[in-house]
């Protein structure tokens, strides 16, 4: 028998954040999955669901409780912030899947903080645009210096995910230091805390101010390309390279 | 007198595909500005409201109607389809709003192309990505070339907006000849025709096939990275590159 399992981007943060297909898929669920900070975003609306956690790393633990719930007949779905396929657990939810040949796997998209938080700032990602995680878990460090460079390099608009944790607090400096050589100090940045939650707070800066920046796991960054401009106080990329 | 003008973003294509909150606004809402065809994706749920439009590639025109409605008190919302920050009119509405001091403008995020379609596909989007349009209209092809390039060395996962148009109908196939000078032609690739709507098309190829791929201006690309791999005909990117 075939089974089901949603994995739904809940956007950044509060309930209205979500699509319409999102609430409407959360709504006729059973049992909901996520990391216990996302639970508590859904607050009481989904207090008569079975709402189930695992703490943070332990990911894989968290895809199998799903797999398992869906195999017993649960309609159920697994949260993420954001879209779940942008650094979520989609892409971890489909290897696992692979030990689950009955169950099919739909993602619901979200908005990604890319969006919610160039939405913040004004219009910084009118153009080309790449997001880069800081976090070098999962991958080596040489490799998210690469990919600065080469973004750098391309004059993509720069969006940083992940840009700071306790463990690594000065990332973000020293991805600030690897754009500070080709990229000019006063280039117009912003970056957005705690986007669409209590406390947001949404500044502009300049590339070398951003250096200076404190963050956190919950900030999002974005870098110029450059045409990016401030208008009045908000971020904004033309779309017209010819102006 | 202040007054203030919502940019929503529509998501992919269904009415409920957009966020909760740009429901709300679309609903409050006595003016509803946008390009024909996404008027037309609103349906008859806002056949109440004062629906306005410009043909494409009028899209000051468009921008300015907004203000001068919202300038006459009324409550006016721009709508575009994804994000109105990518690729969209938000970046053109605070251009011009220089232009209009009074006046507030508030984007309203919604689901891009890059989210939606990486949802049909299965998770492309697994790990660090792009956003490239292959538009000329306003940026030179040599910059897009630019791009392309330090896309592919950078190990990006590669969303193409715009792909071709009858103008350009060529532009996916010169795209993927400047990837193939340094992605292997067996790449996993995947393309998305009319994201949300009426006849959803999702394919998975290699990036030899998509060169050969018709595309059409409502067609979303994806290329994957060196990580990228089918799972039962879904394309994954994993988010761990030390396995």
């Amino acid at each position: 028998m075939g089974y089901k399992i949603y994995l739904v981007g809940i956007g950044p943060g509060r309930l209205d954040g979500m699509t319409v297909e999102a609430a409407r898929v959360l709504d006729a669920c059973d049992v909901i999955v996520g990391y216990t900070a996302y639970l508590a975003l859904l607050g009481e609306r989904y207090a008569d669901k079975e709402l189930l956690s695992t703490p943070m790393r332990r990911e894989t633990e968290r895809c199998r409780l799903c797999f398992s719930k869906a195999r017993e007949g649960k309609a159920t779905a697994m949260v993420c912030s954001g879209d779940a396929g942008v650094y979520g657990m989609a892409s971890l939810m489909y290897e696992l899947g692979e030990e689950y040949p009955d169950c099919e796997i739909v993602v619901v998209p979200g908005v990604t903080a890319a969006n919610s938080g160039a939405a913040c700032l004004g219009a910084p990602l009118g153009h080309d645009y790449c997001c880069i995680s800081l976090s070098d878990l999962l991958i080596p460090w040489e490799q998210i210096g690469v990919r600065l460079r080469a973004a750098a390099q391309g004059d993509f608009v720069i969006v940083l995910y992940n840009p700071a944790s306790r463990q690594r607090a000065d990332h973000l400096r020293r991805a600030c230091d690897i754009l500070l050589e080709t990229i000019e100090p006063a280039r117009p940045c912003g970056y957005v805390r705690r986007i669409g939650r209590e406390g947001e707070e949404a500044r502009v800066c300049t590339l070398l101010e951003l250096r200076e920046t404190p963050a956190d796991m919950f900030t999002t960054v974005f870098i110029g390309n450059s045409g990016t401009r401030l208008i009045d106080g908000r971020l904004v990329t033309g779309r017209d390279y010819r102006r």
